[in-house]
């Protein structure tokens, strides 16, 4: 058993032995998707739901892709066409689909702390998809796989995270994964958007670009959500990017010289990230999420497969 | 071949035979859903539509991963986002499906008897998995095959089926099935949502909670839809709890002993029944939750499997 | 390898010899639809993807089946639903989702030339499920393999083509796929739903149904959409029936003897074309469906199977 947890709820709190042996699977597991047949019957007749209170294309198929591969089924409910609207209760909705033989829950859910919530209703594994505005694990592992594989190394490196910080669980969750892996945040953004305690992660905060990404070696662009300009915490997306956008200009200007550019996704081209860098070579968004595959194969067989040695 | 019908529409007519067939089927099925590795070949192969116009997660995802379970292929098709828009008729939309290779249709409709115009329509199997406020037989049979695995015998038990009896097709296949298998039905509502003319299935008719639970074996709580109170026909929801509301203190003054909870799902938490009875060890309804997979793997397998005994 | 292209974007360039050799394998698959284990292992390991901008069941769910009887995966995306709503370019859904490992990507689009750019911008093949008023290319192949099943040829088979000829990417395609092996198209329709520059395909054009049909082998109809009226192209649905309503009375009076009846789907009883004329023997509606199926098969395993002979 490579993992001492059930759960994965979050990076905060999850030592370092515990993400390398989770980004060492997935390294193994991943040459499968180079095969011309991608498909192992690692965890045939293996039952997982995904459960997305909000909408998601990307992470939902994700994970959908990743539990075919491993030849398990999945079942996808999205509860807020359904139940949800019929007033049944999230405990109640967990017990009914646990009830159903449901091996393994992934949870999307809009309120930070559902899926810890869940994992205490239910007895069979969580994987937090997402929860408000708190974590993102998976993102930040799959982030750390990446990066990991094109540098060699996690610890020393410097990552500067730009964007809307405030409302990002993807910030959240790099800052305590990339920190207990050694290596060193920064996190910029405007301080409309910057909140109380990042600190505590050991990342340091910028209310500037410039001095950020100085030196760093990855940037690593948050999207920005244009529903914030209607709450009045960003005078204009104009404005925004004028101070933040990450161009080809700024990162050749103040970036390590092999930097590279990641991003979460899906991207706003134009607004928190020029056109050109998305599509430049030291850009590894795509990378990013041929890793989320494999980094949920992963996860999906060191919470189910236990013991057995994942089979070709 | 252990079904003398090619369908299952309702459980008004169905003969006590028949239904016991099906319950001993689903009792041996029921195993596979222990195994750690949740799949049988039995019906590789096979293509089942799931056509549901009417949201449901509860009984479609059941539905799917029953076939699942027994590795057929699963279409899930939920008409009132696609071409019903476009104006396309049921009776073509099913000679449409049936074309394309359909081997067994789950149905779904706001209208009572579109499960029988279908079934003259197709020349597949079809079962009713809910029509307006006629039947819905597959609950009505998960439902016998928990009691009948919890009290080991259906014959003779005293059963209060309780609230909207006149919205609901769940009271209505119940009512008929235990009827059928010897059970004695009470049922209990207010005199608002009570239909005429169930008295011909031989239940007798409350318009009081506690003489009908009175030495009853099961307590069958029905839903309340708040939709109903808009319509008229309820004063208040907390009238109807105060009058009708199942409680643990109702529950321990008047039914049996070792008496037990039944609840279709999804429950309204302290409307038609009290919290603490939710969760509470008589209560059942996680049972009938995942008696509700084995007892469709037993019906797909019985009108599709035909002669073959499953294989593991 | 029988296909010279990679991508099926359209009809109008695809060579005969093409044409003919996507449907005899098409015609070699049919043959699975009819056992009754219909699966087999041929794509084992691929992953489709479905990605439909505009809603479809029938298109959608013919694909899905088709590539679950070769045994490969299918993810389903909407992405009107999801990422869409964020704001993420067309272009970069693209990536995404070839990046998490999609094989083959099945495309319907409200623009004309989406699948086209689509098949520059992914390194896998791009299937055109319908592209705006442009091409509808499967619809096209499989009508003319249940033609030619029904007929046994297609070369010299007179060919009327009846509706709302503007905004039909099945006329189009169908036009030009139908003229290419030979046989001989006329086209008919109001002259305010006549698009200019028809004449290329080789078609002769009729502004009345009469002497379009007279004589005709095949009387295909296509669907009237009653959005149409709104935009004042058509006075009046009735007046659509009165004057190009194919019925059984003109079928006889006009066509040849032995002429067949064909409609893509959803049909408008009553309008497009009689009641009894859907249901006749010589309407091969349901035969276009399920020649969909074999016929989307047949598109997979060429485009993706290459040189192994598919295995049962």
């Amino acid at each position: 058993m490579l993992l001492h947890r059930r759960h994965i709820l979050g990076l905060e709190g999850m030592p370092a032995d515990e993400i390398i042996a989770i980004l060492d699977t997935a390294d193994t597991l991943k040459e499968i998707l180079s095969r011309p047949i991608k498909k192992v019957p690692t965890l045939r007749g293996r039952s997982i739901c995904t459960l997305f209170y909000e909408p998601s294309t990307r992470t939902r198929t994700s994970f959908e892709l990743a539990a075919k591969i491993l030849s398990a089924d999945v079942s996808s409910l999205a509860p807020s066409t359904s139940s949800v609207t019929k007033g049944e209760s999230f405990r109640d909705t967990l017990l009914t689909i646990q009830a159903m033989g449901t091996d393994l829950f992934v949870i999307r859910h809009p309120c930070a702390g559902a899926p810890l919530f869940a994992s205490r209703i239910v007895n069979v594994p969580v994987i937090n998809a997402g929860d408000g505005m708190h974590e993102h694990p998976t993102q930040g592992l799959l982030d750390m796989l990446t990066l990991r594989s094109i540098k060699g190394k996690l610890a020393g490196l410097q990552i500067a995270i730009v964007g809307d910080i405030a409302h990002s669980r993807v910030a959240r969750s790099n800052a305590w994964g990339f920190a207990t892996v050694g290596a060193a945040v920064r996190i910029a953004g405007p301080p409309t958007l910057m909140p109380p305690g990042l600190e505590a992660t050991g990342a340091r905060i910028y209310d500037r670009l410039e001095p950020a990404i100085e030196g760093a070696d990855v940037v690593y662009v948050l999207r920005i959500q244009k529903e914030r300009m209607d709450s009045g915490l960003l005078p204009s997306l104009r404005e925004y990017t004028r101070l933040y956008g990450v161009t080809a200009e700024r990162l050749s200007r103040y970036a390590a010289k092999d930097a590279i550019v990641m991003h979460p996704g899906p991207v706003n081209r134009g607004v928190e990230i020029a056109p050109d860098v998305v599509d430049a070579g030291y850009s590894v968004i795509t990378d990013q999420v041929a890793n989320g595959v494999a980094l949920r194969m992963a996860l999906l067989y060191l919470l189910l497969g236990g013991s057995d040695a994942p089979r070709g």
